[in-house]
């Protein structure tokens, strides 16, 4: 079932990026960690297999960047589109970030 | 900006019902402990300061269930009703988890 499983992703994006963007611009390093052990946490637990596996892959590859709410965002941004390259989707340009996740808090 | 905090509450939802969904029937501690380290550090890290605060609460008084699969998918399913209840929401009929949430995996 492929729509499911691209409506996971969607939703998954989603959160993932607009945490990245409300993460704190200088976070301590108990936050750093939370945001470290939250996004490996989501790698063992996310529901399609596939998709777990690779994002561990990329995890390994590239550790997730903590240390101020930009390096967090750009880093899933570059994830984001490793993974869109792998299935063939266009890049998306890090520059939009901003105007395209907003939380409404 | 009410639709941008409800987008996001739908996807989260999503994702976490699909994950407890797709939990382990029978887990490991190393994994009853992932999923409860994954469900606290969401409500840290939850991008709407008001809904992570209640998320804060509602694990305080009600933690994790994490023996099983049918454990985890209620014990969230009942938590939502709790946050459906405070926002005047209908409450959802547990019964039918497994038709909703379909992860396509
Ligand atoms: C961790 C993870 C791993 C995955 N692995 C796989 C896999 O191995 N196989 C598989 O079939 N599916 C996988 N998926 C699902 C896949 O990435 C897509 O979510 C799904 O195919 C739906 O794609 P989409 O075209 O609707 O856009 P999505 O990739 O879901 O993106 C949603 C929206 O985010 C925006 N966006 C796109 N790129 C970026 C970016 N780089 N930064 C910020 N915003 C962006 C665009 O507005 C886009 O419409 C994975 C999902 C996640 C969360
Ligand atoms: C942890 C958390 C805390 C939140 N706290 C707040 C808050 O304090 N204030 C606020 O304004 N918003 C909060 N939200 C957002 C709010 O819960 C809704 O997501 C949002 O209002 C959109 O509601 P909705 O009617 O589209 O359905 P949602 O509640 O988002 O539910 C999406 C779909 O899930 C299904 N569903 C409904 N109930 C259940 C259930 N019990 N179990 C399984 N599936 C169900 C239904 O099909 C429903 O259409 C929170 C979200 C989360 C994830």
């Amino acid at each position: 079932n492929e729509t499911a499983k691209a409506e996971l992703g969607r939703a998954t994006w989603k959160l993932l990026h607009t945490m990245t963007l409300r993460y704190p611009e200088h976070p301590t390093q108990d936050e750093r960690d939370a945001l470290s052990s939250y996004l490996h946490l989501t790698s063992r637990l996310y529901p399609c297999g596939e998709c777990a596996a690779e994002f561990q892959e990329l995890l390994k590859a590239f550790p997730p960047q903590t240390v101020s709410r930009l390096a967090a965002s750009l880093w899933l941004c570059s994830i984001h589109n490793k993974v869109n390259e792998r299935l063939g989707k266009p890049s998306f340009d890090c520059a939009h970030l901003d105007e395209t996740y907003d939380c409404g808090c």
